[in-house]
């Protein structure tokens, strides 16, 4: 029965309804989290009901107010707000099947899965570190195209875990030296975690912590609404970014587990639903939402759609429209292609000798010569990763129309912020460390490739081959990892030509990440025929065929392919007909017809090479076939010596060949 | 010619031959990084002279105080004091073949290489949060065994780099709230990065943010020897863990380099290395040092020798010297063994149907019941991991008796603090987090591997069976990405006896890090046919063997064994022979002899099962073999919704086997 009280609705009314659909859902999918949402109810209602623009018809409007629910298990928060805002995709329906096969109302957040969730979350601290890049990406933008065109906040809702994550540290340091003053980031201070009171595990002043870090602090009562809408009105006035701590109950409204950890990530059950209904005077049924609180909700959407509308109009009539739209539109692969083309005819004739990282930078020469929306960065080994063009200007405090950044010693948050940028739209990111430091910012690669983010990673040194900074830096089992990843683009390209290609497809991916795995040393080109054709784009190719067939092929990635063909210059020596196969993507061969697949895997025996693990060669290998690689972490010495140490010589690949050859004749 | 200008020795000359046997080294080799110790060598100096309690005669003596150069790329700094003070295996030949193969001295400390080398550094934070988990024992055995027997101080030289990376705000958070008083780490505040100035891309106040973590302070001139005694003198006095800012000069001595990030990582060439030379009035050939500098370093040796035989009579008259002793001795893997096998008699007898995270709770009853110096923790998910057993009590801040540590939402931070409590020696820690967090501290996991540290790692809800949190919180790659790290012992079992057997081997470690795969979802126990031998330690077995021969063999791992035996069950009854074997550890599979592989291979065409990727299952798999998991990331649902969604179902594996053994017949 719908029971509706005859009462004015106020935002406790708006908010309540955030608290009633949360408890329903949780309650119906016997799974999930009313804590946060409940606890946060009316922080939310204070931000969506008085300050946030977004138009729920139009939800990849650019000029929106991003809104990141960095404690990504309070995802019914995000669910309820946008059935009240009246999102088309967010109907009754969907929060009655919360967590369940199909719905779009997921566990946690997914970016894709509904309209109006502009990044995954759940993994904690990603949603800061991914906000950070949202408010960069805005000022550049704004740099670019003006207050008419781009001129909107971020707002972050965040728990203690996410400010106990390290990535939060990596965000809030690099966003109080960019002075991102549209950040706004709300601190749910309800002291409890997962294991119970905060006092367990951490005595941090997160005040004085974000004024460390040159952030704009305020202290509220996180259910007082009126000093709520003050501190948001003081922190969009701050030119700093701002966080506002907002102490909070977590469960708000349930009488009896309300405050305790115990609320976190449980249904209330039966018994405290209809004690917090009764608790709250919401004498509704379950998901039954009386007409004027949607009514209230909706002006919000109106007053968004509203905002919306006389930006189109400002837009219209801006010289710099057409800009802007350009810069929201897919890469003209086309005039890419065409450089790209051009370049490759020039490096196929002059036959370069570099090392691939110093090939990405030459390859980035015509890449951000061609796209105007690429951004570079690095982790700070921009002269090691070789991540910086020469017309690029770097990103300071007082001017985002440069298009470099440098993310400082921070991984972690350059991949977040990187995602954050792609996300927030206008701007195509990529950014360079060592490829060993893949694994500081696995985390958020991770959240590239299951968000179907194109950015570009830019992994430089990326073997033994790094030489003297030994084991620590040097990958081995790093590329394995990696491949292992669904939905990520791996490329180690062999010489100058390949990673001109490699750029090509991590310039026009649209759906997945690319990341590029690139030498320290030196290496030949041995593209030296032209071709049109992006020949890595089809992951594996013959790039010596023996014309009286093959006695055995060899298959190489990167700095290795090198090394295969040496090897297959001295098996002609000895009379034994040897294939060389470049392999610069795993990822994009096992994508290619079975034909060809089989034409380039060939029927000889086969050695695999790749100063790496064997793990995930079963695309090119059987287990008789044979691997000249590494099975251990790697040393500290010049990088021949270790090339020899590790016995990855073409010495070592003959002698492979030749037991594959003698071993298939008695077979 | 050795000129030896016969001046007094004072700490100047000590810290210049720090310096000139720094840039020395970096000359021979070509390569390496001078600008760190070159600028702290007076703070370094200062500590080693009047504080630094160590004796190079007894690198392992329990009670010397731990170093940590956390900015590893420095370690010139270790190599150079380590030969001073006369460590026996670092002669000058070491130091003239700095970064050259088989020598002790790799580019950055590597633990192991060199006596005195506390943790292996490099991948920046890593020593700061290593530093914590020692610190953090100290405090623990002093509780156990009182100031007599321990009673040292952690120091930690720490850079910029270290200072960003997010695990340092980790290791802070966790250090401030317990207190580490023990705990000094000086910053090396000299305001440059690889980029440039640190002004590129932070504006961080590390005092106020150190303060904010209830860390004690200071700042003082690094190159000011009686202002950096005073504040350590301070720091020792205070209870809190502190931090001493040192403004320093980098590559301090250099006179047209010092000052810049030119300095940092390359030789400084001939030129300036006379220059140096010249401004320090070190008129010295390379690699020579005076005896009087000599001498006054070996006096640091003497104080610490003497403090070492003072120790070892109290440690003789100590009523707790034996167990102190026991504490640092190898488990007794006897007793360990003898209550695992009763244990497991109880197990196949009952047949449990538990979770494997459950049934290893259960296991941690015996473990920690068997071992007096196991200690555990988690992130947070104390209850979801179930990694605290009855009897555990919890470290506060008061009271370091306990045994079980409440690490914080901190994955990362936890899996260094645990390196760290394993090197320190006494204690052996495991920690808990759900496994597809272990993205978030897999450079700290990759430590373990590198340094052969026997910590645990219990790693929970391992796959799509987590369920509805979805796919942010579900592995997919996750296992394979492990499984390709050298010298890591992935273990998931698949009933509470594997998961039994899989802590034994955890916790009889010795030089490898043991990860642990655990279910959320219930699993019935199928060995209920007691074995004394820990058949999870042969990696693979066979749980079921047609009598009169195989039509096909199915592989299963953890959750997954159980529907290979279902599978197995229907195919019997369709008159085909299966073959069943549970593969817990592919890591202690391989390291069987070919014979057992063989035979647990079988010549039967296999399918295997795992709901992950199959990346890594060519240890078992051929080509043409069949595999049942998963080739994407998850999604959101109750997980048997998700594992007939996926096809991680009996029906689909029957459908496999039929199939691979129809291929054979026309193959």
């Amino acid at each position: 029965m719908n029971v509706q009280p005859p009462v004015q609705v106020d935002e406790t009314q708006m908010a309540n309804a955030i608290r009633a659909l949360t408890m329903d859902a949780v309650e119906a999918a016997k799974s999930g989290h009313p804590g946060a949402p409940m606890g946060l109810a009316d922080v939310a209602t204070v931000l969506f009901n008085r300050f946030m623009k977004i138009d729920p018809k139009d939800h990849l409007w650019p000029d929106r107010d991003r809104f990141v629910m960095s404690a990504g298990h309070g995802s019914m928060l995000v669910y309820a707000i946008h059935h009240l805002l009246g999102y088309e995709d967010m109907d009754v329906g969907q929060l009655r099947n919360f967590r369940q096969l199909g719905s779009r109302t997921a566990g946690h957040p997914e970016y894709g899965h509904a309209m109006g969730i502009e990044t995954t979350t759940g993994p904690l601290g990603q949603g800061i570190a991914t906000a950070v890049g949202m408010a960069l990406a805005e000022r550049m933008m704004n740099a670019r195209f003006g207050d008419d065109l781009v001129d909107h906040h971020t707002y972050v809702l965040a728990g203690d875990g996410c400010l106990m994550e390290g990535i939060s540290h990596e965000a809030i340091d690099l966003a109080g030296h960019l002075g991102l003053g549209r950040l706004i980031l709300f601190w749910d201070d309800n002291r409890i975690t997962i294991d119970g009171s905060t006092d367990l595990s951490t005595s941090m002043d997160q005040v004085k912590r974000f004024e460390a870090a040159g952030w704009h602090v305020q202290s509220v009562d996180g259910h007082n609404n009126e000093a709520i809408a003050k501190a948001i009105e003081a922190a969009r006035a701050d030119d700093r970014p701002s966080m506002i701590a907002c102490r909070t109950v977590i469960g708000k409204g349930a009488p009896n587990m309300g405050g305790s950890h115990k609320v976190h990530g449980a249904p209330l059950g039966k018994m405290e639903v209809a004690a917090t209904r009764e608790a709250l005077g919401w004498l509704h049924e379950p998901f039954d939402i009386p007409e004027a609180v949607y009514a209230a909700w909706r002006q919000v959407a109106q007053r968004g759609a509203d905002a919306r509308r006389s930006w189109a109009g400002r837009k219209m009539a801006s010289p710099k429209g057409g800009a802007f739209n350009a810069f929201h539109e897919a890469v003209d692969a086309r005039a890419l292609n065409a450089a790209i083309t051009a370049y490759k005819h020039r490096l196929s004739h002059d036959a370069p000798k570099v090392a691939t990282r110093k090939a990405s930078e030459m390859a980035l020469e015509i890449v951000n010569g061609t796209l105007p929306n690429s951004v570079g960065g690095s982790a700070d080994l921009t002269g090691s990763n070789n991540t910086k063009s020469k017309t690029q200007r770097s990103i300071t405090p007082d001017d985002f129309s440069g298009d470099y950044i440098h993310y400082g010693i921070r991984e972690h948050g350059m991949a977040a912020a990187m995602n954050g940028i792609a996300l927030h739209g206008g701007l195509r990111p990529y950014g360079g460390t060592f490829l060993a430091f893949a694994d500081y910012c696995r985390p958020s690669i991770r959240l590239s490739a299951l968000m179907g983010v194109p950015v570009t990673y830019v992994m430089t040194h990326d073997s033994i081959g790094l030489g003297e900074d030994g084991p620590t830096h040097q990958p081995v089992e790093t590329i394995a990892s990696l491949r292992a990843m669904p939905n990520l683009t791996v490329i180690r390209p062999a010489d100058a030509v390949e990673t001109a290609e490699a750029w090509e497809i991590a310039a026009t991916a649209t759906d997945t990440p690319t990341l590029l795995v690139l030498s320290r040393q030196d290496l030949p080109t041995f593209r030296t025929k032209h071709t049109d054709a992006n020949m890595t784009a089809r992951g594996a190719y013959v790039i010596r065929e023996p014309k009286s067939g093959r006695d055995i092929t060899l298959i190489a990635t990167g700095s290795e392919v090198e090394i295969a063909q040496e090897a297959a210059e001295a098996l002609a020596e000895d009379g034994i007909r040897a294939a060389v196969v470049s392999a610069p993507s795993f990822e994009l061969f096992a994508r290619q017809s079975a034909d060809y697949r089989c034409m380039v895997r060939g029927c000889a025996p086969r050695v695999g090479i790749e100063a790496a693990v064997r793990q995930g060669w079963e695309l090119f290998l059987e287990r008789g076939d044979g691997f000249v690689g590494m099975s251990s972490f790697g040393a500290s010495a010049p990088a021949a010596a270790l090339y020899r140490h590790f016995g990855i010589t073409a010495e070592a690949v003959v002698a492979s060949a030749k037991d594959k050859i003698e071993k298939r004749k008695h077979s």
